[in-house]
């Protein structure tokens, strides 16, 4: 049992002191910035001041500390119930000033809680449901470094504050099957069930049974008093010895305390007035002005801080006698260590050496192979399409609720819950989570998928089936605006590699980076290597770059990307076999990092002659590249069922297409050369 | 009890019989297409048998006779299972020729069923649970038609099938929580319950009770062997019973009856092979070669269409005696009157002389006050934002579990459900669907959007809050990259007015679009009227159009949508004022409209000189309409939490930026024209 386990209680504070001093701070804060979200706080502020006081091991002074437990807010317009409790147990980024600063321009309390913004912010919550999907990954992830490094070292909770729109929206689904179905035991969600949503009650929209909800997801539930200290305590209790995840729904009102408007969904997401607020300190015997904790109160809360620096500092005394130190600092780490980089060169250089024609999505895999040999950081999935994906190689052995030691996780049909669980992953640290799904699914994982990119998380997504190249499944699973939709979202590197080659490049550049999440567009369909030329460098790193240059000036660009860039080459050499016209092939992988590039380079690449972009996709977002007096080769609409190549000439993205076009761009309206 | 309810069973032919017809027509086309998926069409053969054989009201000869049973499989993978329904009933464009033509070019077969394509296609799927999500609109659909003409004329069940998938998918939850709490009655989903999916055995990603997770959202929820035909219609028939919407869990092999491979994953989605399929042909006793039924199984299942037929023509006759006739066909037809637009005309005047100053989301109620009262078609909703959103009117009370008379849908926070839902109104016939959320939220929804598009669905997508605009809540509540997303969609017409007579011209063109749904992107904060020319020409129907002319040769031209066309005319008039710089500012309220005009009268728009593009979003797809000259000024990431004024400064979206980018653009360094 370690210490945290004690149930300690302050002995001259009583929680409910603690908990009104959350309530008025959110009263204060709220009604200062004349914005935000005061009900929840106020209604759950009752049970977390249990669930910090009594249970959970946090050290403010080391924020990062890794065996802390995790408190996820996914009800994240509760902003201020989390800031409340960092200024009172004493993060040193969170003082009174920045209370009073909430939601202004450049303060730390911003109006959701955002990851890396703030001092210990476990993750950006705000948009329903993503914090306890988020949770179920950093459970997945405490489970997999104990099952590595041992209890000694990892053993921490993950605890989620849900409100009802978290449980309603769909990905809650997804979450609580996958943990259910893993057994996640040290995952415990306290539902603020309050029986209030913004239209009104609840019962506006839903007749769900939570409790049997969860419990047929193989979760322990149970239902308590949410103002009721002790039933929360005992029920927390439980949880934490049970061997399911658990569901505690804490009934609640909703404003709890307000002096007319308790229970109200007005005090959901609106200053209460100054008036009300007056009335409450009245009503709540809380004769302090706005913004003031009295000390014996912050003092009990910084208790929480005490006993968490103890516990941290016995674990640091854990770890340093540990045999496995080094190793358990490099995986918390992340380091790779250079043998990443350095096996990927060889493999390029082999496949450049047997031009390996296979498509990218089987590159994907082989690049992997080397990859999860070479780095035990990657840890593989796929939303029930590994066999489509190719994201399992001979060392990822699958994780079961029984063994954590596995490296592959079985999502389920669940891209969403997938995406979501791979950003806890990445965000408990110790790991770097890849996961596949078809290139249209992204769709379904766009709210998580975004939050990687806000959160600047190192996670991979590998797409396939990246367009019409797949053929017969028909529109419903050809990607048209998808290259778009991932491309206009700020901070994601999109890849869409042209062969084997680019693919272990851009690979290599996804796992190098930081803060910056990558998704892998890889075809269905085999692509000939086209990256002929010797040399080690990483070409795919500047984004675009000229795969196949002019005899002399160019007459014409040809920009392409992934399974196109074939086709522009077909077109450059029919151009100048047929027309003795000089076409550039630009490949063009990485958009992103073209941009990065400087101004030269890019003027450079793209060059002064007229250009055409090659891409089968929709249009939006080439002009850019292709300039004013370009042309798009491409699709118009929504792609239909009929084998890949078939499609291919029936939406006209030709090598054709693209040599007649290039003749039109040039004014070339006969044979021979036009200069 | 109307004579659908009848059970009837074909005396000579077995429901076995029926069902092998199903399997080898599956077997037979995916083998000569290379393509496809048997295993699902192979396993449900038996379940299906029996509700077409016993209880589906269906006529192949009226495909969209309005009280049908709807039927939708919701897997839609397993495509040919409806293919050859739809042969063996008589469907005319599906001869046997189609199914030895699934998944090629131009054949009505396509890999997944696709709405509007091939004859009685009730709705898309492929994407897995749309299919169960989208049911629940028709359900509702059907139940306010009733509300509204009595059983009489509208008494109609909706079939689902669905799949593992389906049901792990988050959307599913959504649905079923929706439809337990409606009481939807007359929706029965079989679940294939096979125990497979892609990966393999269910059990590698889940551990769900699903009965028990029915139950708990209100369903009926009974288990049958889904091969036992008398087990499955008893358990059909107690569910036509209930007063809960029902789920009948089918426990089936897939690729139920395949000589070597049932009960294989294997089956799931490829070809069985020659081999397998001729051992199969004689292990089932089907001496018959491909692609033939002998006459009397065909003659079975053309039973059903008779029974249809029959029925079909009973209702006729009810119909044509009906004193509710042609007020019914008027809905049924979706015939608004030329109402909508005579009022919305006179709405244009009243406010134009007041100069009306409101948020684009008041002002999309205002007009939404005009629209509900001039007509009974439109059926509103949000996704728990009803107040922000601003979507609920005088006209619009609540649709409720015993009531289904009112005109609003609390959809709960259940964007995707609810655009699922949405789409399954639309397709079902007789209502206008509009609903609310956060335009950020549509990440949550685009799925079903993706969808709405795809079939060409009239849905109005209500988005508000729609920029930085909204101020507080911070990045993620603030869409940057979802104008892009959304206008990346083929088919879907994104509209972002500027001020009160836009918005009420853009929801007029939404109301008028047959095929194609509408997003309608609206601010949070209030937008002066800008339309200050006299008029009554709708002029947001050409997409963009010359807002302020200047006096004379254009220096330089403003484009902007929605809330910064504002700024666009606050720059105009300083650099008039202060530089005597011309510049005309073009409101581009949809720029697929404006695509679709001729290129005169876009480049007369547009004009030759420097244009700047001011949207508070990414750049991704403006350099097509600023021009390789242009400049862009909106947002380059993430937004941030601070009011709306302070990030509009922070982010540099201001009227001096704009001026002093247009000086910088039109090489004016010093005071004085440039002319």
């Amino acid at each position: 049992m370690n210490i945290s386990q004690k149930i300690e209680t302050s002995v001259t504070v009583s929680e409910q002191d603690m908990a009104n001093a959350i309530r008025f701070l959110a009263m204060d804060a709220v009604q200062k910035a004349n914005s935000g979200h005061p009900g929840m706080p106020m209604g759950m502020a009752d049970a977390v001041s249990v669930l910090f006081n009594r249970f959970v091991k946090i050290d403010p002074s080391m924020p990062y500390w890794p065996d802390r437990d995790r408190f996820v807010l996914s009800a994240g317009h509760g902003s201020m119930l989390l800031y409340a409790i960092h200024h009172l147990i004493g993060f040193t980024d969170m003082p009174m000033s920045e209370l009073a600063a909430f939601r202004q321009m450049g303060s730390k309390t911003a109006g959701h809680p955002e990851y890396g913004h703030a001092l210990g912010v476990e993750t950006t919550t705000g948009p329903l449901g993503q914090g306890i999907a988020t949770a179920v990954g950093m459970a997945i992830a405490e489970q997999m470094m104990a099952a590595r490094f041992g209890s000694s070292l990892c053993d921490h909770f993950t605890y989620v504050v849900a409100g009802d729109g978290c449980l309603q929206e769909g990905i809650s689904h997804e979450a609580i099957d996958l943990a259910g179905h893993l057994k996640l035991r040290k995952m415990i969600v306290l539902w603020d069930d309050n029986h209030i949503s913004i239209d009104g009650a609840t019962k506006l929209s839903t007749s769900m049974n939570q409790l049997a909800r969860f419990r047929a997801a193989g979760w322990d539930a149970q239902a308590v008093d949410g103002h009721d200290p002790d039933a929360v305590a005992k029920a927390i209790d439980r949880a934490r010895k049970s061997r399911k995840p658990s569901l505690i729904a804490c009934r609640t009102k909703i404003g709890k305390g307000a002096a007319s408007m308790e229970g109200s969904h007005k005090t959901h997401g609106a200053a209460l007035g100054d008036k009300e607020i007056a009335a409450t300190r009245e009503k709540l015997g809380w004769p302090h002005p706005p913004f003031f904790v009295p000390e014996e109160i912050k003092s009990a809360w910084e208790n929480v801080a005490l006993r968490g620096q103890a516990v941290r500092k016995a674990w640091e005394l854990r770890r340093d006698t540990s045999r496995s130190r080094k190793r358990y600092e490099q995986t918390i780490g992340r380091e790779q260590g250079a043998d990443v980089a350095r096996r990927l060169a060889k493999f390029r250089a082999e496949h450049r050496a047997k031009a390996t024609k296979v498509a990218t999505r089987q590159a994907s895999q082989m690049a992997l192979e080397v990859i999860n040999d070479a780095t035990t950081l990657t840890i593989g999935g796929s939303a029930d399409l590994t066999g489509s994906n190719l994201t399992m190689t001979s060392q990822t052995a699958p994780i079961t609720a029984g063994n954590f030691k596995g490296r592959y996780l079985h999502y389920g049909i669940r891209e969403h819950g997938m995406a979501a669980a791979m950003n806890g992953i990445a965000l408990h640290g110790g790991f770097i989570p890849y996961g596949g799904t078809f290139l249209v699914f992204s769709d379904y994982a766009r709210g998580a998928i975004r939050l990687s990119a806000l959160m600047g998380l190192p996670v991979v997504y590998v797409l396939t089936h990246d367009s019409i190249g797949l053929g017969e499944d028909g529109p419903t699973h050809q990607p048209v605006e998808h290259l778009a939709m991932l491309r206009a979202t700020p901070n994601l590197n999109v890849f869409r590699p042209a062969d084997i080659i680019e693919t272990a490049e851009c690979w290599e550049i996804a796992l190098t980076e930081k803060a910056t999440p990558s998704v892998l567009a890889l075809s269905r369909q085999a692509l000939p290597m086209l990256r002929t030329a010797q040399g080690e460098e990483n070409l795919s790193i500047r984004g675009a770059y000229v795969l196949r240059e002019t005899k002399g000036p160019r007459d014409v660009t040809l920009l392409a990307t992934g399974s196109e860039v074939e086709i522009a080459i077909a077109a450059a050499d029919t151009l100048r076999r047929e027309k003795g016209i000089e076409a550039a092939v630009v490949s063009m992988p990485c958009w992103e990092k073209f941009e990065a590039q400087d101004e030269t380079y890019r003027e450079q690449t793209l060059g002064s002659a007229p250009r055409i972009a090659i891409e089968a996709a929709g249009r939006l977002g080439w002009d850019r590249w292709m300039g004013a007096r370009g042309s798009f080769i491409g699709m118009r609409g929504f792609g239909a069922s009929a084998p890949a190549g078939e499609l291919y000439k029936h939406f006209g993205i030709t090598a054709e297409h693209a040599a007649a076009e290039a003749l039109r761009l040039i004014g070339h309206d006969t044979g021979g050369r036009r200069r």
